[in-house]
């Protein structure tokens, strides 16, 4: 029963997820928009390292059948129908519809995940649903290994806060769970940045990128807690939503 | 004018170094062996990555002119003079003569320091002159960059901690430094668990094992502030003592 924390997808090597239950973090704002579009409807998510992969899973579908999402540079990728704004998974957008999407740093992070027993894709946006899946898992015996998918490979501050935060919750009240040395500093940035996420985004390189970019309102989206109470859970390269499919 | 941190030489960039003064650490124990070797009178060090590297360089020199250091899974390795342990660095073992070293997590980091200007290597056992040093170079506009080593490509508290503890050094009293994430999470985490270096060690699960392998006293030597106030630069592939030569 441990509960490890990685900053980057490379940290992870792969015995430290194998077997193991594991959340997924982009929470700007990968890891947001799979949450929104699961909860507006969306029959799937396919997350896709390049441009190319998207273009070509597509081939496999009538064109109304799913939506091409992802950015490069925070923008839109160019002739796609979605950007990697929450916002713009509107249930008119996805339901009923398959969502081909990739983005600079979330979709990379699952390629980490080779061997997992379980993934799930963890943000403020659906925090508690997951934190309650982890916290199960956990206490049925499980070892639980966080994965932040990081800005460019490198540590984000929003994602560790993001992680600290399901640390903690996921341990709350339970005997002493062993932990690796980024679990103990992701709890400890959580209890530092994490309790108005509104100004962790502000202090975060990545949020104040976002805001000088014109993307504000997704700030405030990603911000706003179990705002898309879902829980994707990745396998067979598809994300899905655990549990009872949405009420229309 | 900036001050950057790194938690494992993989999220170094080039372009995150190049044109830098960079300072590289590995607390346990690396770093703190280079500052030992350094202030009881090697002429220079040699980190090589493998075994097989150092054994190479070995043979331009005389046998006595060298001591051959380094471990694996911290123990020292085999036919070699030295290990890892800052309290082998003897003047008796090291005076006047260079040492050619690998260790797991140390000697790799220089690896992600191509480009830059200039190259230190700092530990708790050397900290304020390190600090110093940079921090001028900081006040003359140079950007910073601070390189963790890690343990096994992974965050590790104990490097973290340190670095925050430069960022605090380096930046106090000056106008408004950038720093990326990491420098933010760092100094976070310098103030939380850097307070007391030996209950760092403590904390750290390198730490732990090290304890836990019977280098109790190896904590304590790196635990120790500036036990061994030397700035250890590294150029054309060797470490040497920045600064008028040791005084016997």
């Amino acid at each position: 029963m441990r509960v490890d924390v990685f900053f980057t997808a490379r940290e992870a090597a792969p015995g430290d997820v194998a077997g193991r239950v594991v959340a997924v973090i982009d929470v700007l704002r990968a890891s947001s928009c799979i949450a929104a579009a699961l909860a507006n409807g969306a029959r799937a998510i396919f997350p896709g390292e390049t441009t190319e992969a998207v273009l070509t899973r597509a081939r496999a579908f009538d064109r109304g059948e799913v939506r091409l999402a992802g950015e490069r540079r925070m923008r839109k990728i160019e002739g796609f129908d979605l950007g990697n704004s929450p916002l713009e998974f509107t249930r008119d957008a996805v339901e009923g519809r398959t969502v081909l999407m990739t983005t600079t740093n979330g979709t990379a992070a699952f390629g980490a995940t080779q061997g997992a027993r379980e993934v799930y894709v963890a943000a403020y946006v659906n925090f508690s649903p997951v934190a309650e899946v982890l916290r199960r898992a956990l206490r049925a015996g499980a070892d639980v290994a966080i994965v932040c998918a990081g800005q460019d490979g490198q540590f984000a501050l929003e994602d560790a806060a993001c992680a600290g935060r399901l640390v903690q919750h996921v341990t709350r009240r339970l005997a002493p769970v062993a932990m690796n040395d980024g679990a103990l500093a992701a709890a400890q940035l959580h209890r530092k940045f994490g309790g108005d996420v509104w100004e962790l985004f502000e202090t975060s390189r990545h949020g104040q990128a976002l805001a000088e970019a014109g993307f504000a309102a997704d700030l405030v989206a990603c911000a706003t807690m179990d705002a898309y109470p879902v829980v994707p859970a990745y396998a067979d390269r598809q994300i899905t939503r655990l549990g009872p499919p949405v009420e229309a």
